[in-house]
C-alpha cells in the first residue's frame, strides 16, 4: 500500500493538501506508554509552514487531535489517529496551475497515473502530508526514548554551495534549533539565511543535504537480506518529497578508498562487546545495527515549483511559458530536517519491536 | 519479513553459503508467460563465483533447478520456486573466522542479533543468498520485456578513483559485457583491470560506483507517499551486500544547482505526451515514473573481507589481529552488476502489476 | 497489523467508543470513481444503534465526513479517511464496570494483553468500531457495482429457533428493510421482533444466523491455497463481534452427503461457460470464484452484556456479581446484517483488483 | 500473496502435484531454537498417503530436506526452507482430465483464473501442497512447545452421520493414533472404517468433522479487530482444502441459546487471575484468548473426486460424463486431522510473537 509505512510499528497517512485534512493512524504502539500531546505538537510546529522568513508563508497552526488509542494519558494499543485540519488552503491560488504542469514537479505524473488530480495545491504530493509522518514520528520518538533512550536528531549540513562543519558526536538539538536554518554552524547559518532570502526574491530556488545521526541505537536491529536497517532506512529518506539521494556512513566518498583504510577495526568495549574506533560503516554492518551511532545523509533538490518563467506544456501537449503563483518554499532543507527525523524514528520504532519476536529464546552457553 | 521483497510480484530467498542450497520463492509471476530456463541461467552466470580473474576464485556452477510454477514452458501463476545446490562450499577454511569477528563484516552484528552464526562463510549475509534475487530478477525481466518493452542495463562506471565516460542512452548488454570488469568505457576498463588486480596482490580491495538504466518503463509506475519508485529502488539497492548509497538522477551533485538549471523543461512530446528536454528528475517526478528513462548509481563500499592484517577482536572481547584466508572478491563491482539489475527489475515488476489495480476505470472526459 | 484488511484494497480502522470518534482509511481504491456520500450515509444508517425498537438505544447520527480521497465527487486514487463523531458517549454510564468483567465479553482478555482498557465502553472492542468497515465496506459496494455488477444482500435467517424461509435467488433489499428485523420472511420476522422484545424484557438476549449472498461475481477471484476466497470470506466474518461460526454454501450439513449427492454437476451454460445445476459449493471451487452466487452463513451468539445478574470476578479475582446497565442490544442480528454485508463486500472488491495482477497476458490458443 | 501465510511466523509454500517437489520457506522462527528433523517428519508421516488402507494409495515417503535455516541442529534466525520431492507422480494417470472438469473440483475455476493448468493431477490445488503446511506447522510446534507448552491435539469427530463420543479435556495424541481414522472413540472408529471402506468400493465418498484443541494458550493472543484469535484460526482452517466451515466454542449450536445459558461465568481461579467455569466461549473473548482450551470444529465436504460416474462439461461446453481413474482419497477426514493441527500451530506461534511487540512496557501500578 502506498500510504502505509512499517511492519510493527506502522503509520498510515492521509489528506491532500486542499480538503478536510491531513493525519495519520499509527497502530502497533505498544500500550501503557505516556503520551506528551506537547511532544508531538513540538515537532510538528518545527515542520510547520509560516515559521520563519525562510519557509512558505502559508499559515496554518497545525494543531493536532488525537481522535483515538490515548486513554487518561497513556496509548491503549489500538491505532493511535491524529487529525490536523486544513485551515489556510486557498483554493484559487492554484487556478492558473488547473490545466499547466509545473517542470520537476508530480503534477504531470500524478494526472498519468490517477487520471485526474486535485489541481488545488500539491494533492497527495504536497508537503501537508508528510504532517502525518512528523506526528507518527512524534510517538515513535517518545517510545524509543522510553524502551532504548534513542536520541535521533539531524540538521541542514549543506545549502547549494555551503557546506557546514558539524561536529556529529556533539551536536544537540539547541544547536540545532539555534537559527530557523536549522544549520548548526553558525557562520554557515548566516550564510544560508543570506542565500535562501537571496534565491526567493530572484525567483529561485536551492536545495541542499540533511544529515542525521541516531544515538543509542541498540545492536541488532535491521535484518541481514531485504530489510537491512540501512536499505529501511534508505527507502525511508527517499520517500521524502524532493530526496534525490541517500548515502549511510562513508557513502559515495567511501568507494574512493581501499578496504584497509575504509574498514572500522574492532576494539575491546568497556561493557564487554565490541566497539569500533572509526564509523565510517555508519552504525550498520550487514544490514544489522553495531551498537555506533547511525548516520546518514540525504540529498534534497532545489524546489521545483519556483516564480521565474520557465518552459513547460499544458494538458494539451501546447509549450506554454509558466511562472508559479502561490506560496511555497524556496528551499526546502529547514523543514526537511524534522522530516528525516521522523521517518528514521519510524525505521527504529518498527525494527526494534520486530527484534522482540527474534530475541526470543535463552542465550546458548559458550 | 526480512526475506520477502515487493507486494504483488514477490520473491523471498532462502539458503546461506553453507548447507544445502540457496534459491528463491517466486510468487506473483502472473500466468502464460513463457518462461525461459536460459534466461535465467544467463543472469546467474553473469552473477556466479569463478567467471573471471578478477572475482572469488570459489567455483559454483550456480546450476538452476526449477521446482515449481511452470508446466509446459509457461508459468502456471503458482509460486516458482528456485533451487541452486552448494557445492564448492569448504567449510573448514573458515575455522580461523569462528571466534573472531571481521572488521565491517556481518560477523560481529548477526551473533549480537541472533546469538548464533553459521560461521562457515557468510551464512544468510554471504553474497550467494543473492543468487535468488537474479534468478528472480530474471523472471522479472521476461515478464517486463513481455509486457511493456522494458529493458534494465546496468554496469560499473566506477572504482576506486578511476571514472569511466558512458554515454547512458546508447550503451548496451554487448558494451557491458565486453570484459570481465563490466566497465563499458574500454579504456578505463583496463585500468580497472589492472587496479583490480594489484589490489587482490596486495591484500586490500577496492569499491565503486555501478549506474543503472531502465529504459521504456510506462508513464504511471509508483506511488506518491511511502512507495515512491525512488524510494522503493532506493531501498531495494541498499539491501545489497556493501551499498552504502544511492541516487536517483541528479542525486547529491543535484543540491548544488538552482531550481532554475536544475528543473527539467516539459516538451510536447511527439505522441501527444509531454517529454522533458533534460532528465536530472532521473525520470521519476513525484516518486512516479515520466516516461523518461530512469537512471540511478549506487555506491559499494571495498570489500570488508581482505587478506592483510587487521586490528580485531574476539567473541570473548580481546583484541585480536586478523588476516583473512580464503576465497574472496578483492572488488565486487563486476558482480554487482546483475544484482543491481535483478532489484531494478523486481521493483519495476512489482509497480508495474500494483499500477494494474489503479488504472481500472474508464478515462474521464475533458 | 490488526486494524487493517485488505491487500489490494485496505481499510484501516480505528477508533474506540468513547474518545473523539471512530473512522476508517480505506486505500487502494482506484481512481475516477463517482462516489456518493449519500450511498455510505445509508448503509451506516443501516448499521447505527438507535435505529429501531429492536436495538440499543444509544442516540448516535453517525454521520460520516470524508476527510480526503475524493475531489469534485471522484476518487483521486489517494487515501479516502472518513470520520465519525462519538456524540452520545455517557462515560460514567459505565462507572460500576471498571473493576468487574463482563461474562463472555472482551473486558478480561483486553485487560490481559494490553495491561490497560478503556473501561467507559467497549473501547476498541465496541460495536463501534464497526463503523469503519461499514463505511470502507460502501466504498466498496461502488466499486464493484461499477466495474462488475456485483450486488451483496445479507438478512437475518435464525434468532434463536426461529428459522426463516428465504428464497436465496430472488430476496431483495427491500424484502430484507421490510422490519426491523432484516428478516425478508414475514412470518418468522414477527416472531423474532416479539421475541426479541420479551427477551430484553426479561435481562437476557439471543443469537441467530446471518445468509449473505453475493450476485454476479466473476468467475476466477480468490487464490486457490492460503487467500481461498472462502478463507478470506471466512476470517473476515470471524473478525465480527459475536461471530462464532462460519459456513460456506453447504457447510456442516455436507459432510453427511456423499460425494455423489454432494458435488455440484457441471452444465454447459448458454454463453460458453460452464454453469452448476446446483450450488452446494456456495459459488466457490479450489477457493476460486465459479460464477455461482457465493452464499455463506454466519453464527452470531447471545448478546454478551444482559442486564440479569450473572456470577463474575473483579479486577483482584474476587467473586462477584453483575447486573449490567447502560445500552446495549439484546440481539445483534439486526444490526449485524449491514455488517456482514460489508465485509463480503471488501473482501470481494481486494479480490477482484487483485485479479487485475493476474489475468495479465494474452489468453493461450487452443 | 496467496502462498504465505503469518505475519511474524511466516510461512510461503511451493510446489505442485506434479514437478519437481513441494515444499515451504518459513521465515520468521526465532534463532537458538534446537529443530528436531524427526518430529517434522512424524508430522508429514501422518499426512502421507499410502498411510493405510482408508487413504488415496499413491506411495510417497514424503521424506523432508531441511535446505537452509539450521546450523548444527538449531534455527539460526535465517529462513527454514524444507523440500519434499514428488517421486510417485504418475502423469498420465490423468490424461483423462485434460480436458474434462471434475465437478465441486478446483480444474474448472483454476482454468478459468490461469488460463491454464497442470492437468496432470490436482496441481496447486493438490493435496500435495499441504506438506508445506504440515512441515511448518511441526516448526510451529516445537517453538510452541518451547516456549509456552503449549500443545495442539485435533482428531476425527465424525464422519457422515457417525459421531464421535470424545473428551476434549482428556484425549491425546496416543488416543488419536489408535486407528488410522485418527476417530479416538474406538466404536465410532470402527464404523468409520467401515463406513469409509464400502464408500470406496461403491465409488462413492464422505465428508465429516474435525474438532481441535489448543492447550495451554497464554492470555492475551490475538488482537481485537481484524486480527481477532478466533478470525485468524478461521481463516486458516478453511483455507484447507475442501473445508466449508468453522465454528469456535459454541458455534452455531450457540445461536439456539440465550446470553444467560451462553455465557461462560468467570470464576476465581487458583494463581490469581479468573477462570470461566464453562467454555463455550472456545478459550476465545473479544477476539483474544482468556487462558482456557482453545477449541474448533472445522467441517469437510465429502471428496469431489470420485469413481463413480457423473455428469459434467469439457473445456469446451459440451456435456459429457466422467468417472474419475487415478488414487484419490474416499475420505479426507483420516489425512485431515494433521492439516488442521498445523494451521492451528502456524495461527498460534504468530500471534504469540506478536504478542511481544504488544507487551513491552511494565505493567502500570494499581
Amino acid at each position: 500500500m502506498s500510504s502505509s509505512f512499517g511492519q510493527a510499528f506502522r503509520a498510515t497517512t492521509f489528506g491532500e493538501s486542499h480538503g478536510g485534512g491531513v493525519g495519520v493512524v499509527v497502530d502497533g504502539c505498544p500500550p501503557r506508554l505516556a503520551l506528551s500531546l506537547e511532544a508531538i505538537q513540538f515537532d510538528l510546529d518545527r515542520r510547520r509552514p509560516g515559521q520563519s522568513r525562510l519557509v512558505t508563508q502559508r499559515q496554518e497552526a497545525d494543531e493536532v487531535e488525537i481522535l483515538s488509542g490515548v486513554f487518561e494519558g497513556r496509548t491503549l494499543g489500538s491505532p493511535i489517529a491524529m487529525l490536523v485540519r486544513n485551515t489556510d488552503a486557498r483554493p484559487h491560488a492554484y487556478d492558473h496551475l488547473k490545466d499547466v504542469y509545473r517542470p520537476s514537479h508530480a503534477d504531470y505524473t500524478t494526472e498519468a497515473k490517477y487520471g485526474l488530480r486535485n489541481w488545488q495545491g500539491g494533492g497527495r504530493s504536497s508537503a501537508r502530508e508528510t504532517i502525518g509522518r512528523v506526528a507518527a514520528g512524534a510517538v515513535a520518538r517518545q517510545l524509543l526514548r522510553e524502551v532504548a533512550g534513542v536520541e535521533v536528531l539531524a540538521w541542514v549540513s549543506s545549502v547549494h554551495e555551503i557546506d557546514a562543519e558539524v561536529d556529529v558526536d556533539a551536536v544537540t538539538l539547541d544547536d540545532v534549533e539555534a537559527t530557523p536554518t536549522r544549520c548548526p554552524d553558525p557562520d554557515a547559518a548566516a550564510r544560508i539565511e543570506a542565500a535562501i532570502e537571496e534565491t526567493r526574491r530572484a525567483g529561485d530556488s536551492l536545495g541542499g543535504v540533511v544529515t542525521c545521526v541516531a544515538r543509542r541505537v541498540p545492536v541488532g536491529l535491521g535484518d541481514p537480506v531485504f530489510d537491512k536497517l540501512d536499505a529501511t532506512l534508505g527507502g525511508a529518506m527517499l520517500s521524502l518529497p524532493a530526496a534525490k539521494g541517500v548515502e549511510i556512513g562513508s557513502g559515495f566518498a567511501g568507494t574512493r578508498m581501499t578496504g584497509l583504510s575504509h574498514n572500522d577495526p574492532f576494539v575491546p568495549g568497556p561493557d564487554g562487546r565490541p566497539r569500533t574506533s572509526s564509523n565510517r560503516s555508519g552504525g550498520i554492518q550487514g544490514g544489522i545495527s553495531n551498537g555506533e551511532d547511525v548516520v546518514l545523509r540525504v540529498a534534497f533538490k532545489p524546489t521545483g515549483t519556483i516564480s521565474s518563467e520557465q518552459k513547460t506544456v499544458d494538458r494539451d501537449n501546447n509549450a506554454v511559458t509558466l511562472a508559479a503563483k502561490g506560496r511555497h518554499d524556496p528551499c526546502v532543507l529547514p523543514r526537511a530536517v524534522p522530516l528525516v527525523e521522523a521517518m528514521t524514528l519510524l525505521v527504529l520504532a518498527d525494527h526494534w519491536l520486530r527484534q522482540r519476536t527474534v530475541d526470543v529464546l535463552p542465550p546458548l552457553e559458550g
